[in-house]
């Protein structure tokens, strides 16, 4: 080996941490464990039985076309499929507008590739998925928490903190927000939120990167608009992905934004893997056009509802009054607010011990903060083990209660 | 839009520029054009009936499994295949070292992602794979190219950089090479020079990354071992992938690498797409073990060897004796070396008026060299047309060689 190999990495590889979830998820591999901590789709949730007369039909019909390269913004007729379910919800965008990428977080990883230099700042909400945060820490950003409240992140706070870096000269990269059924907390932002944030972007000239992962997966309350369609002004970039309504095992996600943008996203991605496999994003176009995608998604959408209501149900009937949790109108997570002087570290580590997991809420926490919250996913596991997970759970936080009475 | 969007652009986007390939390709999209241009593999070479009946079968017999997210590194059971193929070459390797990637370009871009600094040196040959090229400058990597002979990089002209370079107190992160039917010249190292790249790597204690994306495509003469191999300590990060002898739109790379280095892209992989799609790579693993791979691949090298003899012949019967031309022993490329004061890229328009296309050899130039040079690729053109094709670019040549006499 060479002498001084750690003085060799550079300095993104230095500053780009292994996941503090990815260790968590070790952890929680026992099969007896009843894991609330992964962000895993339900396996039930996959249209495994309509993929083999779709892949059998595109490969009849399209024989070598679908195994050959294609083009780096990604498969065209997929593009279309993707801007017309946009312009179908009154969105204006057109093909210069999208770009699909090997699963959102590749959209991520190249926001930060385009944008972020060593130091400059990212404003995120406390807390904020850690993919995000990880990918914009790679390239050197200084992440900037603004804390949320149950419409997302605050918007006052939001000024203060742009109003106290303008003071400082610095002007920020980007605000990274997940306006639905936000990754960690399940919080989703009105549109009048919505609007406070862009008209703040728009007077501090800083642009949005909105995440939107789960946005379709929705049980109950009025569908939001996009913030890339409430802003006049090409403010906003937005990602999407098959990964939560589709099958994350085909690794698609799309960015929907300004030209302007995506000319350099396309740079990049084209040196960071040259296209995404053209065999999923084939077999995807012929997905979405064959109906079933709807259907499933349904599907998906009723299985998570009843998950959700089973963990509400149980956190209601076993939790004591002095826990708080969230309500999540979709997604996949609920967070969990513990009284102040408890320490969730604590608390996962004698989760573990009586076989339930989840994740430590300060892991989403770019400013250290949040060490008494919770994530809890409710996608995954089915409704015995939810019963019994979440009643060991509790008992766990009532003896950590009794001890600190 | 923001106020200064151009300004807002990180040093990375302005490093990465759009490749030059791209926009020659886009002068070739006119069907009666015949196209010796891309890098395409030939579509006949894919196994499209076989993976009917494997895809079929894996949805059965796996189900939802093979739709979910797995891990970075890539599907075990792909690592496994792919460690077996390495070990019975008499390869010493184990899992810790084998990570798959989104095609050998992510491979690129990782490498350069964990160990390029702005402003750090890479070498590379005169000339190199531009996808590579690319890669590394986009982390700001300034490439130094040491000039190739008939065996590969020179050995001398290396060792007289790198004491250059010392001189100057520049160790450069690593030495790239393609030491398989090189890109763009089809050149192989035979394992003498191999050797004494690896001794000056050693002595001037500096990594080597080895792509080998064409190595399994030989149609004539001797195997040569991977450098990987014939190293003896750890100085070696060898990149392979299906593109070439499978599909290219699987998009499956893989890094071969010490442990300590694949640790670090790991990480970097996980912020970059968290993992290469499961779907694809478990079509793989079944395809590696149907026994259709050995079969398919040989029918591609017959392929590709019977047009390389074809494009030849056609240069042999139809090229002034002034031109010289390599003759590889496998890949997909050929490369020609037209008289000194002749210009490739005048060549080329006068090319795309008589229908006929090809890369300037210049773009794989890092330091603006080659410009009487021409890359051809042989793989993609039936027999039909690159007879047709080669005796229209000779027509061209000779009639330029009347201009200029």
């Amino acid at each position: 080996m060479i002498s001084d190999l750690k003085g060799t990495f550079s300095q993104i590889s230095n500053n780009n941490k292994r996941s503090a979830i990815r260790e968590i998820l070790k952890l929680t591999q026992n099969p007896e464990i009843i894991s609330f901590a992964g962000g895993l789709p339900a396996p039930e949730s996959f249209p495994v039985d309509a993929l083999d007369s779709i892949v059998s039909d595109m490969l009849r019909e399209e024989g070598a076309a679908v195994l050959q390269y294609d083009a780096t913004e990604g498969v065209s007729e997929l593009r279309e499929v993707l801007v017309k379910k946009y312009r179908a919800e009154g969105i204006q965008c057109s093909l210069d507008n999208l770009i699909v990428t090997t699963g959102s977080q590749q959209g991520l990883d190249l926001v930060g590739k385009v944008f972020v230099n060593q130091g400059d700042v990212v404003i995120c909400g406390l807390p904020s998925y850690l993919g995000g945060i990880g990918a914009f820490q790679a390239y050197g950003a200084k992440m900037e928490g603004v804390p949320m409240d149950e419409q997302g992140m605050s918007a006052t706070l939001l000024e203060a903190k742009l109003e106290e870096l303008k003071q400082h000269g610095i002007k920020p990269k980007f605000i990274y927000v997940i306006p639905d059924f936000q990754n960690p907390t399940g919080i989703t932002m009105p549109e009048s939120r919505r609007l406070e944030i862009i008209a703040l972007a728009h007077q501090y000239d800083v642009l949005i990167v909105e995440d939107c992962p789960y946005r379709e997966v929705r049980f109950e309350g009025k569908p939001q608009r996009l913030m890339y369609q409430l802003d006049q002004d090409n403010h906003v970039i937005t990602l999407g992905t098959f990964s939560k309504i589709f099958a994350p095992g085909f690794r698609i996600g799309w960015v929907l934004g300004p030209k302007d943008v995506n000319e350099k996203i396309v740079v990049a991605k084209q040196s960071a893997d040259l296209c995404t496999p053209t065999f999923v994003q084939k077999i995807a176009v012929r997905y979405m056009n064959s109906g079933v995608f709807e259907e499933n998604l349904q599907k998906t959408i009723d299985l998570y509802h009843q998950r959700r209501d089973v963990m509400l149900e149980q956190l209601e009937k076993h939790m004591p009054k002095e826990i708080k949790w969230t309500r999540p109108e979709g997604g996949m997570f609920l967070f969990i607010t513990l009284p102040e002087h408890m320490d969730a570290l604590e608390l996962f580590h004698k989760a573990i011990e009586k076989k339930v997991a989840f994740v430590t809420g300060n892991v989403f926490y770019c400013d250290g903060g949040g060490k008494n919250t919770i994530r809890l996913n409710f996608s995954y596991v089915n409704n015995e083990k939810a019963i019994a997970g979440v009643e060991r759970l509790a008992d766990i936080v009532k003896a950590e209660m009794l001890v600190e009475a």
